[in-house]
């Protein structure tokens, strides 16, 4: 079990690094060779040293440029995901990129045909599929355990609003935040969304209206075989990130329950007291990060087909733009058919 | 703490008869004098006997003329509700009804006219309201623990469906079970439904579908103080009554979960399992069933407003109303103003 | 089902009470016709008249001489049980008595072979047994769904101790509290005890160290099958009654929980918080004191076995005993046999 | 933050093997330089290779007289600890063992005194004091959140029973498993143990009776500060690892529960049904056993006390010999006092 590939990270923001810890500490099959990031500084030669990577480079194409680099990590901005990808693909070199791909419906589109022509394994990071808990609901839904699904719920919040600035950028809530949550509601059910119906409302900071968007939203899905999906996101949830789902079918019904650290319980003349469910999503989703890291080599390893790939890119990305035209429009959209 | 009221039951079917178990049982302020349902038999007679009640009669205009009686509990089918409110407010009587009061919203401001105008206290049947479980989660948002709600969230599926033949004229299932749902909305946001999306799938019996009804449906709500309301039911979830109500706000969440038997935790080499949740929905709310009409005669005694009265019986409607029509049309659906 | 016993109530304090509401709001079968109490005062009086009894005595006597008094319930201070057990049996009467019967192990024999030579029912008051979840507990194990019990734990902890004049004539915690939890032990195991081992510490308040008790007790049982037990206690878990049972074995383990009053969850800053446990014994075991007069009722009526009998009430105070003289003497002490 | 230490691994088996992986992936300070297993194998020589170890030898000597290696981690078989620690220790390497040192009590006394001697750090193997959930118990106690400690409840049993050849050579249940309860004790109680009283039954397999052992078994301890502590142990819990602790005082109390692998919820026709407990020791532990490697390194690094020493280790032992007197005896056993 040496080596068997060489790894270039491009970006090494949050995420950057999240991936990067998780290869070194969890992937004795790859190696990284090199990071590159336009912000290189001191800090990040430093951390990248005491993971024993010494070449850190500003240029992302010095590592699609490098012959003995197999396989590219994307974590830079969102608005350069589509470009590298295409560069990395036409470069031969298998990629992993974080959600999304970009917010343009046909430019997703074009850049994936370079993918899927270029014949490099391509997987996009909607890491919750990963968790432990979400991972086992599917698997129920999947072995007929609750028969046919008839109803999917996901409940989504995260702890705080993000800057203003970002959300400026970020496309709005539906394709932001609630994207994670198409993808997920079409994970559990195992069936394509054909209709959706928006609402949101701004009840947390009134700047994020101003900015065009909403903090608190709701959405109503019809999928394909006639199941029902309800989905609600707040900007907000003061007590840690809010993540549970649910999946009602024919024969029962499965659903999972928050992440806490410990399952301590405190009884006392305040009431009986459990701890709080953790707070960032790094923290919530770090097993998560870590399999769907562990299960792209393994892809490549053995040429066998991602767990996350070009159509869950694509699709979430459009059911996040109808959603949004839904709730501008106050009516139901379809879901444009592939 | 003697008798002080004289009540008459009108119909001693399944509902009726609970009524009158529990103002036997639980209210010694009230003696029932007189039972009046038009399938009178035997066993009926004997049942009554049995709580000490002999007077029961066919036609509850008996009941409408005895000057002795005080308070009236309507328990006939719904389609007799309006008439026999009307007459009873005319008559003089206080008022417990069923829910609903009917089905058409003329009608009922009709008869809560008639109503007003008579004096007599009047409340509607809302039983989940009176839930141990439902109430905290109500007070926890009116203390203002978890802040202004943003969220409301209700599931609620019954065990079984009915015989498709009640399904017929029920009116629908927003109007027949979701009725329920949009009252509790109401209850627990302490806000006013603005405008409602309906979906809805027939997946359980393709019979209900002929039927020209849904057995699976779900509405997202919009309230005039911005907050959004998810709501999902189904005819038919196997595992029993399954009835949660969460509630999110600016402070924090609150939510409440099934109700079983007991709380008893067997682990062995399938799992660890608890009991499912109460099956039927009588055994899930009797105690909310006692409380409502305790809390009906203690309005009566003590002359204050009763808990769940004329603008709670119109207002569900209106929204079930709404929700229907949001159904047939694909359509957002303003709720009428009042 | 008209009136089919007429019973006396001897002894009208809290307890008492609670019974008396039980038969006349429950056992339609049961009527009662007298209330002893040696302090009866006006309010003991109006609160007869509200339940619709109007025969109150001082005078227990005058029940035992009444020929028409089926059934007495004894709910007088402990040390008149046995005498008036005694006299009751030898009028005839069925009899249910609340624990203990007496703490002399002699007098306990001796009052219960007058009772068998009378023939009449006799329960003794282990409301435990008939908690809805203890009972599944128990349930579980004599199905066999948790193979043979190889382990039985019991938490038994009060909210406030009683006053100290209380305890200093209360025979002391091992026979005042945690006979209630051999009882239990003997029930949920099926098997009876052969060896106690017991501790104590006085951790809560010297003063009931001064009157020659502990605050805070524990044993270790071993049941004649081999079977471990370990029970432990508080006079005080400021959180609420504390009640938890534990049966484990050869193929699983079957527990408990405390009870709420509801189970609304709150999700804030501060942690997770549900409800505490019911704090006041007679609102956590109500139902457990109304099922235990209700199946009093059916043995005599139906003239079956009593669910907790004269053994039951010897053997408990036989162990407590046993473990009082464990605590003294700092070793392990065997049960008297039978 | 480049590598600090060199480190001996001294056996690989299992836990040996558990360790080095823990030091490969979490401990960047330090770099195992040499493993020593007498049973040296080409499957070892394969794994530690695979790691990047090429230094793998028979006798454990080798990594003591290398001058280079500061750290040994001693995960021989039992009844070589004692010898090797010593020997470490006038090697002035600082070491890390497995529990427990001995089963003999002088012995490990004349151990620690040549570790005290020789001035390295010394750190014994209880893995549970650094599993997440025990530890938030352990610091909500010394917070001062539930007052006072007066009760302590282990619960500890093992999934399967040991192979009996084991157990023959296991010094008994009290020494073997019981001892990792003894620490939990003292840890959660802060508190030093007193008095043990013990009691066991051979209920699972006779063959473990016959082998002079018992597979059920429970302990009352008494603590110097008056606490009371109740220990119950089982070689067979079918449904998994079953490992709760909890601590009653004053103020409150707190509990921990099993952990399983997912916190997903089915509620089929069946029943509600979670998932068993993480059935093997080393993936229930999995944390914890990196979590005390972790912190015997920065002990060494940062010249700190260790979190879990000499005093520990001795002291376990010494109540689990009391505790197998007692069972022997049938008495209750005074705690040798140091």
């Amino acid at each position: 079990m040496g080596i068997k590939f060489k790894v270039g990270i491009i970006g090494a923001g949050r995420i950057g690094k999240v991936h990067t810890q998780s290869i070194t500490s969890y992937v004795p099959e790859a190696e990284i060779k090199t990071i590159a990031d336009p912000f290189l500084n001191d800090d990040m030669k430093t951390w990248a040293e005491s993971l024993g990577i010494s070449n850190v480079v500003k240029d992302y194409k010095e590592i699609l440029n490098d012959q003995e680099i197999d396989a590219v990590l994307i974590c830079s901005s969102t608005d350069t995901h589509a470009q590298i990808i295409q560069e990395s693909a036409k470069a031969g070199k298998h990629i992993f990129c974080e959600k999304p791909v970009d917010l343009d419906v046909l430019r997703i589109k074009e850049t994936l045909k370079i993918v899927e022509e270029s014949g490099v394994k391509f997987q996009v990071g909607f890491q919750r599929r990963f968790d432990k808990n979400h991972r086992r609901v599917k698997d129920v839904v999947e072995q007929g355990e609750i028969g046919e699904p008839q109803v999917v719920k996901i409940t989504s919040r995260d702890p705080a609003p993000p800057p203003v600035e970002y959300i400026k950028v970020s496309g709005g809530i539906y394709l932001d935040c609630m994207i994670h949550d198409f993808d997920m509601a079409r994970y559990l059910s195992g069936s394509e969304v054909d209709e959706v119906f928006a609402q949101g409302s701004c009840l947390i900071d009134p700047e994020i209206g101003i900015a065009g968007d909403v903090d608190t939203a709701a959405v109503l899905l019809k999928f394909t075989n006639g199941a029902i999906g309800l989905i609600d996101n707040s900007r907000q949830a003061v007590y840690g990130h809010d993540q549970r789902v649910e999946v009602f079918g024919s024969k029962g019904c499965v659903r999972d329950d928050n992440v806490s650290d410990t399952n301590a319980i405190v009884s006392v003349t305040e009431g009986v007291i459990s701890e709080k469910p953790l707070y960032f999503f790094l923290e919530r989703y770090m097993g998560a990060y870590v399999s769907e890291i562990k299960e792209f080599f393994d892809a490549v390893a053995n040429d066998t087909e991602v767990p996350c790939g070009g159509t869950d890119a694509l699709v979430s990305v459009m059911i996040g733009v109808a959603a949004t035209e839904s709730f501008k429009t106050g009516k139901m959209v379809k879901v444009e058919r592939l």
